[in-house]
């Protein structure tokens, strides 16, 4: 064990050595990186030490825990099997492709011949795929084991079991984050020294960014079906224990008789903190990269001398989001003496003192970093415009987060109407809902609209020019909005993992039948979680919505140095670049319905089982006799293992066969691009209709979860009466809406995005 | 009485007169096309006397009838009202418009004054708008006519029921046809004469058909209010007497006890039967107009020496729709000899019977029509192509047809499953049927692409070339696909109306307590009316995919015309052009959420009228007191007028505004064009997101519809089993989707494409 150690460190310190010795041959700039990546590495240890110090209450209490733990980790373990197995296997179809594919110019130029650019593509996509899956892991593997300290912490005091979920939701947002961040630093740096970038005859500094394309299509791929078989598995055993549970039986919810909840626990911890890591991981890593191809084909434009800056500027965004984060995370602190039971304070306006604390010092740090990196002698006052796009971005940021809760929290207007509307039956509960879900998806496109307007423009007026005199600077003043709008995704990150470790919690607690005074605190921190998750939906809608568009001006570059010729323009009254855009849309409906009905099947299986438990086994009802949890575990895991490939194979080979047969129909008619035109418009329609699906879906299903919750309160008949029934039915289909279906399109745009830049030579 | 008739016949003779003389200067077609329609017009009149020569039953029934015939013409006059103020104002606008902009170079050339083309636009609106609401008006007035006829030959035979039906629903079809078509051969007829074009110094013919367009918008702006106003009370009456009579006190559909009776039976014939008269009137205008202005701009392109055949071949074809569709129609005959009771024939196998006949005339009718009218010494071939093109476009038609009975009809799997996951819930039946609503958007979005696709390259290779010897004959081949498509539109239509005049005639029967045997003869009439109306719905969206997609490239040749400068691209790489692309999917979203809250709202306050009378009559529920059907018809017409502003001010003023906007933006940033290439983008993306959207909301209506029917025919527990409820809960949810919104949607596409084409001045 000694030994171990001793060796442990060893190895350690020269894996760091080699970082730091490849990024101080790249940059000052990626040794900054480094070093604050490694130091909230460090801190993540710390705060995970911190979490795992905390007792795990009376044995009841753990015995639960580990019936949860064991569950999720069995399904990550199968799960992440499978989708390793269709990673290697669609990294050797790359690889065969890129085996056979033309070069572009450019990379003959350079010296970067055909084999290497295949297995630089390969090895960014593996890469980027073991990532996702670590963050992933790590999500997971702490919220299965904070979840029970937080019940135990609960019977102490509100403000202790707080601390916990955040501090632990803490720890795998600083490493999704860092991860996302030193991962793309590694490559960045080690393609760097190892293609000699930017020595005479070779490949030139702004063109590599475009060879980490892979690495975020490994991370979207493995996200989308992590998300898939996670979504399908919470929410089938979700709306599976309601329906039998609640509605059939009466018994509350996470009641120990009902055979699906520790299936329903479990699912909480694969589907939401799994899930979002592997999300949340892709996001950032698309982002950073779009934006870095972006800076690159601009710093080149403009004949910036050391385009550096432009390249790494994201790095440095999200390198300052991990410190502004961590203050925010460690500015949460329990009141000294926790034996002084104080009145119980809003955990909801603790944690948005924290976001307070961590907006400020990201808006200063933003500013800091534009003056650093994005000065240049030919535009001095360039970089305060990129500032003002930073600020665009992070108030987008806001207002999304304010729109989601005006829509989905029972304090506004919309979710009362969809309240109210349960009175008169499940009928209109369920019109009012799917009419408050469309309507809310107009306030957040007009947000966008301007901020994409006011970035492009407030970019384009920079005065960076190109050769001609034209301005250039327009739509890396988007990607700088984008990079604002997630420049504390670290803290929001938390605090969306937050929700289901609180969730978890609650259902501990209730399990273990604890007193009522310890359920109401994990009930207000389970609640508080639902806002926290519903407005991080939002955040990642934007996001996904800016990061798309980005990756689509770099999917044109690409075909254009590719095909050797201009590609500028895709014009949409070409009839198969029309049909293109009517594919894409349907794409993206076709895959909404597959998620939901992949859900609804899976539910039917569970409520069959359970309503077989209750009626072979009587005494479950007086507590007399234990249901099988087991037995639905195991129903719900290999289910949404068998569902998820349906919609996620769609989203993965429709764009590769309509690409590749308007490709072979262009070739037969005489138009040499029309498959990547089609393709483009595919892209574009999918964006925009996924962005609109994806908004319907996360707010219909998240006002109707409130809307029970209201009625619950007592309002409108309270728990019992019909109204309660009718809301149940819509949070019951508001499940697959919010937690399956609409989360799988985020990532679902982002891997359009990213799989069509990786397979653009199939479409030339 | 006597001097009247005789004043009648003489200005009849008067008009006839002037109208042959008119298109005796203009072109023997026109003369054709006149001929056909007046012809046609003596065959309605002929079945209106047939139908109201039939006997009105007994007091009980022609009661009730009266009943309803108040109800609906008092909302129609009152609706009417507030659309024809609101016509007025818009004609005012389009004229003040019209009056301020420039001029296009041709117009100067040919001394088409400011003042000449707003009066001809503002005059063709007009009469557009005016012709929509006589085609309302005229599906109304012979529904609440026959319902009660058929109700009565009910009582004789099933057949004579359905011959009653269906020469009914060919009456006001074969009205709607006509009436589209004679109304814009007299426009052409007139302008041709008063420009008196093709002479020396003036217009060109081939310019002719853009003047047509206000025609086409007043008919959807008509059609928009018609739809939304019709829509929204029927299914609110729906819905709402359904929430209360079926689920809550378990009486029968259309229960004299339930006082919400009369009202949802004036909803069908004010939605179904007015607003669809309106809306297929809308749509053969649309597509007549946009395949009239490209057969123009193509034949000017081609340099054809008498352009005359392509510009008025959409007449023609509907021309020969008006003869075969009569044929088809009375091909339905009444057995001879009525008083022996031959076994009920499945009414559908007759209906399809009577289809047959049609196609076959038509697809002859149509070949030799493209012969006459599209053979060119410059192309031998080209009539050929083009007759294939007519073949795709029938086939097509068919194959909606196939696939929406495949997922809405309950013989077939989808709604077997949907039917299966009621027995788990109210929660699995409405996941169930929103995927299976999303999933059917897929193979129609198919086979509208392979269509597209197939008809533009037979065109494209028609032989029909450009001065510079490139082909151009691609649109005018989807054109002339679009036109196959709708070459049976009289007898689609007259299937459609029968729809709620049976609906109807069983509401009668059940009201008026006949025996079961009637009640069974108009509920096989009523099933197959609910299919026949889902199939008119997949081949109305069809079309509007189509006939938008032609509209779409009008309204660049008009945007190119006074811009004075090319206008062939809409680049969706620019972020304006993809914002509008973002506002314009969004549109569509935010229009069917306020049209199916509009229900929603409505039919709570029919739910509240009906608990309330329940309450205070309690004697209803035995027959003793007879409720106030007065009461929830009034609520009901003054909240449908109410609610449907919201939505159809949105679709007309939100493009106007966007244009507005971005072509004040573009004046700022010198992009000259932006304010229509953004037009241009929220009209492609409102386009394929309408589409989808209501392919969606269509289908999983009349899946829920079906799959409750299902149930009802003793599957899975039967009618009051658990599963039932479920299943009453989806119908009732299905209801805004398939008859109120999705139906809306439609108008809304074809109305988008008019509006944008005759407001493009104000995005210059």
């Amino acid at each position: 064990m000694g030994i171990n150690v001793r060796v442990l460190v060893i190895l350690l310190l020269l894996v760091f050595g080699y970082v730091f010795y490849i990024g101080a041959s790249t940059s000052p700039i990626i040794v900054f990186v480094f070093s604050v990546c490694i130091v909230s590495f460090l801190l993540s240890i710390y705060l995970t030490k911190w979490v795992l110090s905390k007792d795990e209450g009376p044995p009841e209490m753990s015995q639960i825990s580990e019936a949860i733990r064991d569950g999720a980790e069995g399904f990550f373990r199968t799960q992440y099997g499978t989708i390793s197995k269709m990673a290697l296997l669609l990294a050797l179809v790359i690889l065969s492709i890129y085996l056979f594919r033309n070069t572009t110019p450019q990379q003959e130029s350079s010296g970067l011949g055909r084999a290497t650019s295949a297995y630089i593509t390969v090895a960014a996509f593996l890469l980027g795929a073991l990532c996702s899956g670590v963050a992933g892991y790590v999500g997971m593997w702490v919220s299965v084991r904070a979840n029970v300290r937080v019940s135990s912490a609960a019977r102490r005091s509100a403000r202790e079991a707080l601390q916990v979920a955040v501090r632990a939701g803490g720890f795998s947002a600083l490493v999704v984050v860092g991860m996302a961040v030193i991962g793309i630093a590694i490559l960045y740096a080690t393609f760097y020294v190892w293609l000699g970038v930017d020595s005479p005859g070779s490949m030139k500094v702004t063109d590599l960014p475009l060879l980490l394309v892979g690495y975020g299509f490994g991370a979207s791929f493995v996200a989308l079906f992590a998300q898939l078989g996670g979504g399908i598995y919470t929410k089938a055993a979700d709306v599976g224990a309601d329906l039998v549970g609640k509605v059939e039986q009466g018994i509350p919810e996470d009641d120990p008789r009902n055979p699906a909840v520790i299936a329903d626990l479990v699912g909480d911890n694969v589907g939401d903190c799994a899930a979002r890591g592997a999300d949340l991981f892709e996001s950032i890593a698309a982002e950073i990269i779009s934006a870095m191809i972006l800076g690159g084909t601009m710093a080149q434009r403009c004949k910036i001398e050391d385009p550096s800056g432009f390249i790494l500027f994201p790095l440095v965004v999200h390198s300052f989001d991990l410190v502004v984060s961590s203050i925010g995370i460690l500015s949460i602190r329990s009141t000294r003496d926790s034996s002084v039971k104080a009145p119980i304070e809003d955990p909801m306006t603790i944690l948005q003192k924290g976001y307070s604390v961590t907006i400020v010092l990201a808006i200063l740090t933003f500013a800091g970093s534009t003056r650093w990196l994005l000065y240049t002698e030919q535009a001095p006052s360039a970089w305060l415009n990129f500032a003002l796009c930073g600020l665009v971005g992070i108030i987008t940021a806001y207002v999304f987060v304010w729109i989601t809760k005006y829509y989905t929290d029972y304090k506004h207007e919309p979710v009362r109407t969809l309240a109210l509307s349960s009175s008169t039956g499940h009928g209109t509960n369920i019109i009012a809902g799917v009419s408050l879900g469309l309507e809310s998806t107009a306030l957040p496109v007009l947000v966008i609209s301007i901020s994409i307007i006011s970035a492009f423009w407030l970019g384009h007026t920079s005065g960076l020019v190109d050769e001609t005199g034209s301005p250039t600077g327009g739509l890396f003043g988007t990607a700088v909005a984008t990079m604002g709008m997630l420049s504390t995704a670290a803290y929001i990150l938390t605090m969306d993992m937050f929700g289901p470790i609180a969730d978890n919690a609650g259902g501990i607690v209730e399990m273990s039948q604890q007193p009522e005074s310890v359920r109401e605190i994990t009930d207000v921190l389970d609640a508080v979680g639902n806002t926290t998750k519903a407005t991080t939906k939002g955040f990642a809608i934007g996001s996904a919505a800016l990061a798309s568009f980005l990756l689509f001006s770099a999917y044109m570059d690409e075909v254009a140095s590719f095909a050797h010729e201009s590609f500028k323009q895709v014009d949409i009254a070409i009839p198969e670049v029309f049909i293109g855009g009517l594919l894409g849309s349907m794409l993206i409906f076709l895959f909404s319905a597959w998620a939901c009905a992949a859900v609804g099947r899976t539910a039917q299986e569970v409520v069959k089982e359970v309503r077989r438990q209750f009626i072979e086994r009587p005494g479950i009802m007086d507590y007399k006799e234990k249901p099988d949890y087991g037995r639905c575990v195991a129903i719900v895991a290999s289910a949404s293992l068998r569902e998820m490939i349906k919609p996620g194979a769609l989203a993965i080979v429709s764009p590769i066969v309509v690409g590749f047969l308007f490709r072979v129909l262009g070739h037969y008619t005489g138009h040499p691009l029309l498959g990547a035109k089609v393709v483009a418009a595919l892209l574009m329609f999918a964006t925009v209709s996924g962005i609109l699906m994806a908004l319907f879906l996360n707010t219909a299903g998240g006002a109707w979860d409130n809307a029970k919750k209201y009625i619950e309160t007592g309002a409108l008949g309270g728990k019992g009466s019909d109204s309660h029934k009718a809301a149940v039915t819509g949070d019951t289909v508001g499940d697959p809406f919010k937690d399956t279906a609409g989360p799988s399109l985020h990532v679902l745009i982002k891997m359009l995005a990213t799989i069509t830049l990786v397979m653009a030579p199939v479409f030339l």
